[in-house]
């Protein structure tokens, strides 16, 4: 597994990880001291932030840590005694899949693996059961979230990311959405500048517009924000005529971007992260669709069947390096969510970034949110560390980047097949949910009335002919159109409803194009 | 059951509270035409909550609305198929209590009831077995949070509340802390006087200060926020001398305040109420311990016996009235939570407002948590509303304020037994979680230091003789002290640690104040 342990700092790790299908306990090199320490970068912070201040309550609770004989009528919590909820039992899949081992795998409908019933009970850490039992997951908690799931996620970070700096750390969020308003309202003050990609989650926008956060949205090609237009943005930065100071912050979806379905190269990354530490940027790494990262498309293949990397460690090393397995600075903080590898509903992510900006996260969590629901941590802890462990959560993953690969596959094939290549293209996404279709506005006959007159009457063509697909303008961050373009996702349209719905967008393509039928 | 039916509209209605345990289905008289609609106080939404718009994405979902043909290529949903929890199991109490209803409630150190497991499964609704299955909860939602445990939420609002104008509306939040910070910032901008009791919940204030919200806290009595001086606070503002306009926002909690344990009379209610409707100031109520509100405080009964109300009907007649069930105006924004009736770890809750304030919390709650957890909405949605009902649940209340209420006589006893009456008074607290005990300053050997410094050595002594128990300045609002406070809570600890802890206390105060021991 990677990284390897250095032997000699094994003894300083508890045992809580050697639970079934755990991986072997390793160093958490991370924190070595042959990394460096993240720079201070708290002149980021806004005037939002620095204000904040731990409460007085939090203090409280250091003295109990202190003296176990103490007596407290301190703390106002609820008594576990009367939370009404006695037992949880979530009954889930055991992700190990023989067949993925062999290289290939076999979309059959269904989940791979047989299904297991785990059980929360408010009192069963006093007999020994759980680390972490239902009377802690229903009670109030820390702002950092249950540091039982925490340590889990910390150990995974690791695993995947290995952050090369020593002072970093993990805190929980409820989702990707609220970390992102989070670590907007910590860096952005009204009236500064944010870059971002040109084309963005309407949520992002939105999010930002009542910060009143100016947008500048960076022009992409196949591997999402170039580079080059990031640096000459950020050279030619002129105060006097943007009214405003260089951008402190950069927001990227660098892994099967919404709404391009584009995925940054190795290169791509090194060179947007290298150009951040010329001009002093902070990174938000919003990256949920990173596992879903795919094998190569092979037309005319079976878009069941896909290959599948035959170890946990070779499917680590298919992955495309994190900007925070890059950062030796502490500017990236990289937001990582369950909602595309597990559910949405669970509301449930994690931040990591240096201790200095994690420290600000909880400070707002404690007079926020204060921390994910108990109920969805319970879940996930009694999954990821008594169903599956680091390596079973691995195996999951496996399985699924292989059901999306397969749906993927499945959608493109209908493109190749049904759409007409005169008037539009495509990059076929490595990673992520969607595919962007470039539409040639210039050979509309109506391309005079300009690009989104042409985007909006080949919108309403699609809803006439029973096809809904979104039009690329409602994904624009800068005031200009550039091109026609549409989104589309494969993420939970069955195979065959994803072929008719191409096929009815390929038609309404061809009329509006007056193309040959 | 209050509000009592219209016959006419009585088919407006569906069934869907026809389940087990559910009252029978009344009137939403809240919606008739018999009252008032709020007045338009949108003037006082801060420039961030006037800057909220609706993302594009959601228009998405009208298509899909009006033409079930339509295929869509558009919600980047992930696939319910691939959520790896196909089934959640919780087991609750059922909360009707035959003896609760002969009037008389007895500790017996269990929550009384037998126990039902409740199922939520992935496809059930296919099957017909539940209006909100796991695949619901687990997916995506709108910001409103479970439009079918709202449903309930809402009717349970009317029953409870039955706000008297017109065009109200819930909408759910991720606990009372969270919705704070949500209505804080949908109706504070910096600089901005916001009102609220003289001392509060520490999360409040530090919640409130890196909106950089100016604090004024009103003189507090037996009965909580005094209505005298806030009308002379405003009658007298000046704005040139204050460096702002008059404020805008009251905050207050009515029942059981944190700290003081204060309950408002009916009449303390309407006054504050009505100067805030004199000058125009929106009220957040919120009211986590309303339910919390205890019969009277027998000295010398055996704590553990508790007179209950007969019935549901009579149990609503004995609840004090919530500024939200006063307002014609629509000027109340109500919280409510389940963190103290339920469970905190939940992270669940909603805000009752007028159509207008409601629909700019939606606008936030899409760009930030966007709901609350879809498993705890579940398992509150399958207890509410499968496992008890309308009138189960108020079963359960009434159940778990004789509880509170044989730990509130605990504590008191304890206080009159231990606490020396020479130097120290309380009021006994008839809601909430907590009792509040002023010291009198003035009669401590070292009183010359002030009032932080004896408080400081009294709260260090206390340490000394292991009990934990919190000094009032950690909850001051204004600069200045104007006596010596300490707050003890009776929520989670056991009748015989509290007499220990109380006992401990009173030797810290008669020693403190070289008292006859």
């Amino acid at each position: 597994m990677v990284p390897p342990p250095h032997k000699a700092e094994t003894e300083l790790l508890d045992h809580s990880d050697s639970l079934p299908g755990a991986i072997k306990p390793v160093v958490p090199q991370s924190h070595t001291e042959s990394k460096p320490i993240a720079l201070d970068l708290s002149h980021h912070l806004s005037i939002e932030s620095k204000i904040r201040q731990k409460s007085l309550l939090k203090v409280s609770s250091s003295y109990l840590a202190r003296d176990p004989e103490l007596l407290s009528l301190a703390a106002g919590l609820p008594s576990p005694s009367l939370f009404p909820i006695e037992k949880i039992t979530a009954s889930v899949p055991i992700a190990k899949h023989e067949s993925a081992r062999n290289g290939l795998w076999k979309d059959d409908g269904l989940l791979p693996g047989t299904r297991r019933d785990l059980h929360k009970e408010k009192d069963s850490s006093l007999k020994g059961h759980s680390e972490y039992d239902l009377s802690g997951a229903l009670q109030y908690e820390q702002g950092t979230g249950s540091k039982q799931l925490l340590k889990f996620l910390k150990r995974h970070t690791e695993i995947v990311h290995n952050p090369p700096y020593r002072d970093w750390d993990c805190i929980m969020t409820g989702g990707n959405t609220h970390a992102m308003e989070t670590v907007f309202r910590m860096l952005i003050n009204p009236g500064d500048y944010i870059v971002l990609e040109e084309f963005a989650f309407p949520e992002t926008v939105e999010g930002l517009k009542p910060l009143r956060a100016r947008m500048v949205g960076i022009d992409m090609d196949a591997e999402g924000m170039r580079s080059d237009s990031l640096e000459q943005l950020l050279e030619t930065w002129d105060e006097a005529a943007r009214g405003g100071k260089r951008p402190g912050v950069l927001y990227t979806v660098p892994t099967g971007q919404n709404p391009t379905g584009a995925t940054m190269s190795v290169q791509r990354r090194s060179e947007i992260y290298n150009i951040c530490v010329k001009y002093d940027l902070v990174i938000i790494e919003d990256d949920p669709y990173y596992f879903l990262q795919m094998s190569d498309y092979i037309p005319g293949a079976d878009p069941g069947v896909v290959q599948v990397p035959k170890t946990n460690d070779e499917f680590l090393t298919t992955l495309l390096p994190s900007m925070l397995s890059m950062d030796t600075q502490g500017r990236v903080l990289r937001l990582d969510s369950f909602s595309k590898v597990a559910a949405p509903g669970l509301r449930c992510g994690w931040i990591t970034g240096s201790d200095g900006f994690v420290e600000r996260v909880l400070r707002h969590n404690e007079v926020g949110l204060q921390f994910p629901s108990g109920v969805s941590m319970a879940v996930l802890h009694s999954m990821l560390t008594e169903a599956w462990g680091q390596d079973g959560y691995l195996d999951w993953l496996v399985n699924l980047r292989a059901e999306y690969t397969s749906r993927r596959n499945a959608i493109v094939s209908a493109m190749d097949k049904f759409l007409p290549r005169e008037v539009c293209d495509w990059v076929i996404p490595s990673a992520g949910m969607f595919v962007w279709i470039r539409v040639d506005y210039t050979k509309h006959p109506h391309k005079d009335n300009g690009i989104e007159a042409v985007e909006r009457e080949l919108f309403e063509a699609g809803i006439e002919n029973k096809v809904l697909i979104l039009p690329g303008t409602w994904f624009k961050v800068n005031p200009e159109a550039r091109d026609v373009f549409f989104r589309a996702t494969f993420a939970s349209v069955s195979a065959k409803d994803m072929a008719v719905a191409i096929k009815r967008f390929g038609e309404v393509l061809r009329k509006g194009f007056a193309l040959q039928i």
